[in-house]
């Protein structure tokens, strides 16, 4: 099947993690859209990052509007930033037919509804996934995933860096220019954070999600922006003794005036799971009137989360590019005759740690067999709970956690310790993920 | 725009769902699909509750057989449940050239692999968002969200009634069999509740999930399947001691020989966001090479929840099987000419309740003043927090938790009391959302 060519602007972090992934699992995304994609053209204005980047497999320029009129080229990844030459950019890009993925929230925040009508004047898709909570598919969800419902709202934690300086100032009492400094350090926060710091970014894409959830176009001037900067420890303190935890939210609301449109620090009760969200961490909650509450969790930067979403926007214009049915979306996702053989194991072969539950007599050497019996099928021990035995009994229980190994072994160890005498009656086992 | 029409099998609690959500939302779903998307005729042997439900809107027959063949018909959906007269209905639908949008996860984790092809060679759609999860896009996700990710492992709590039971094993340390009868008295386990706690509808959605992540065919004959009638309060209590919380996931892991597939009572550490999923809630982790960890929560039964998916996979269908690009899927989820002009609101219009932390001399009537300038704007007060001031000092903090209220009213509230001579400085306030 002839391959989708792919045009990228920018190679970057987000762009040097595009084409990463892309190469690195070129056999799986092939199988997945029904072609190969390929990026066979780069403009960078650093050369010298491009080639390094690429190791000669593309066409490198200098030019990018010289890219955007390429004929071979089939789609545009737009990865620079930036109001003004990635908007010009975008517009050529679509006026010369070609298919646009891009990251830019601040472009498609303030310029969306013009970028939008010259891609439905020519018949182009523009994708942006990785415009809002990088590699969580939260656009599709609220595009795609949730169309039965009237939402009602959306509340999400969208700027990993504020979350991050947000959770480092409660769990170290730290002041706000304290833990910025030491964010800047661990590049959690840029040299300039202004737009992260205060809400702009994360208004951006509260903008773009206000769009898609309610059908309106993009009005970021209308949005109220407040950020993070003039929070307080003491504030953080006091909602925590509360009952609550502080986070800069992106919220889009349905009233029956009009659109509530905003970010800024919200208290949010710490038992809710996205009060829990913690570090450089995104999360997106969607109430709608069908479904409920749901949830999406993940990372929001990065160069590669960033890139699974612009990968996953290539995919899906490459899927839908192609009008006969059968090469559109794949039931199971992959191609139908692209399929795996690779087998499903049996029980016996499976890894994962143990919790093991004892029931033994208080006696001398008891726990000395027993981790003798594991360590002789390649068992090893995590942690262990010992009880005292009950006054005036002489059985009590022994917990052990086990690091990751094969259940035919642990099996095996269990036979061996169910048949020693001072070990009464079976052993529990549970099985147990670490899920990191 | 010509409406599609589609035939429903089967009108109980999803179908009745369905049915009511897509009647509620008709115009937003409109506005989405490019097109109204109507049930026209409907096959249950409940005539009369078919009648009751539908108010005489649809044709209703006893005939599913008939119904499929119907040539008005775009789409069928089924919901009849079973291996047997479904997968017949569901062969013979495509067969006649239909969509299918199906909620079976049985059906399919069995035969699924028989149907896919014959969609395939149809040309026809096989849609089932609603198998598993409920209403979590938890399908698009892993098909079309995550495909730039070679998928490593997905964990997931994928049944509710489980979950609600072990909740309440460790919420109140009760018996497995204790629990179960309140969990059947409030509904939340059916009278027959052996595919639940014996883990097979949890295998049923593994195995459809393992297909998707990895590409192989569907195989649940290969899963190996625990439940969690032998599970004992004595363990959850001892996993809470060392960290941990045991849940049943349902696990498909890639290894290098092979898939493991499985679902059993694990234990997970109490710290990640997935072991913090109570009661009948469902969620899905995904670890995927690019993006990480991401995760999927919310309601994964119920009758809205699931007509939520079943309407999404309609109008996904509706939307794909438009070949224009202009109608595939809008940028911003409506249709470009359907957007609404519901304004912005200014933040002065916003509700929503307040944080507000007061410096205040600790004289007589400070509070009643403060309390007042509340009253009198309409705003009624949550919860209060007052420290003592410290040793030698004749200043303290007043933190106040409002309920809702309008921004502007608190505005002019807090004008008045920081005019009072009582109160130092200025208030802050941080705004506060249940999110619930």
């Amino acid at each position: 099947m002839k391959p989708i060519n792919v045009g990228l602007l920018g190679i970057g972090t987000v762009g040097g993690g595009t084409w990463t992934v892309l190469a690195r699992n070129a056999e799986e995304i092939t199988r997945r859209a029904g072609r190969p994609i390929q990026i066979t053209a780069v403009a960078d204005r650093n050369v010298e990052l491009a080639q390094k980047v690429t190791g000669g497999a593309a066409r490198i320029t200098t030019d990018a509007f010289e890219l955007v009129k390429d004929p071979s080229i089939d789609i545009v990844v737009e990865l620079i930033g930036g109001y003004t030459v990635a908007k010009e950019l975008v517009l050529a890009a679509i006026e010369n037919g070609k298919h646009v993925v891009t990251a830019n929230k601040a472009l498609l925040a303030v310029h969306g509804t013009e970028i939008f009508a010259a891609a439905q004047k020519k018949g182009v898709m523009v994708a942006f996934e990785a415009a809002v909570a990088g590699g969580i598919p939260i656009i599709k969800a609220l595009r795609e995933g949730l169309s039965a419902n009237r939402i009602q709202w959306i509340a999400g934690i969208i700027n990993g860096t504020t979350n991050f300086i947000l959770s480092e100032m409660r769990d170290k009492g730290l002041s706000f220019a304290d833990v910025l400094k030491e964010a800047q350090r661990l590049g959690y926060a840029e040299a300039d954070p202004t737009f992260d710091i205060e809400g702009v970014d994360a208004a951006h894409k509260a903008t773009i999600m206000s769009a898609i959830a309610f059908g309106i176009p993009v009005q970021f001037d209308k949005a109220y922006v407040e950020g993070i900067t003039k929070l307080e420890a003491t504030d953080i303190k006091y909602a925590e003794q509360l009952g609550y935890r502080i986070k800069l939210l992106g919220i889009a609301k349905r009233r029956e005036q009009g659109i509530e449109l905003r970010v800024h620090p919200t208290l949010i009760p710490t038992r809710r799971l996205i009060a829990n969200v913690e570090g450089a961490m995104n999360a997106v909650l969607v109430q709608g009137d069908a479904v409920g509450a749901t949830l999406y969790y993940g990372k929001g930067a990065g160069a590669e989360p960033t890139a699974s979403a612009v990968i996953a926007d290539l995919v899906d214009v490459t899927r839908l590019a192609t009008a006969d049915p059968e090469n559109r979306v794949p039931h199971l996702a992959f191609q139908a005759d692209k399929l795996s053989d690779l087998a499903i194991l049996p029980i016996e072969q499976v890894e994962t740690a143990y919790y093991l539950r004892l029931r033994v007599e208080d006696k001398p050497g008891v726990l000395a067999d027993i981790t003798r019996a594991l360590a002789d099928h390649a068992i090893s021990i995590d942690a262990m709970l010992q009880k005292e035995p009950a006054e005036g009994e002489s059985q009590t229980d022994i917990v052990v956690l086990t690091h990751r190994a094969v259940e035919g072994n642990v099996n095996s160890a269990i036979a061996r310790i169910e048949a020693l005498p001072t070990v009464l009656g079976a052993v529990k086992r549970i099985r147990l993920e670490e899920l990191n």
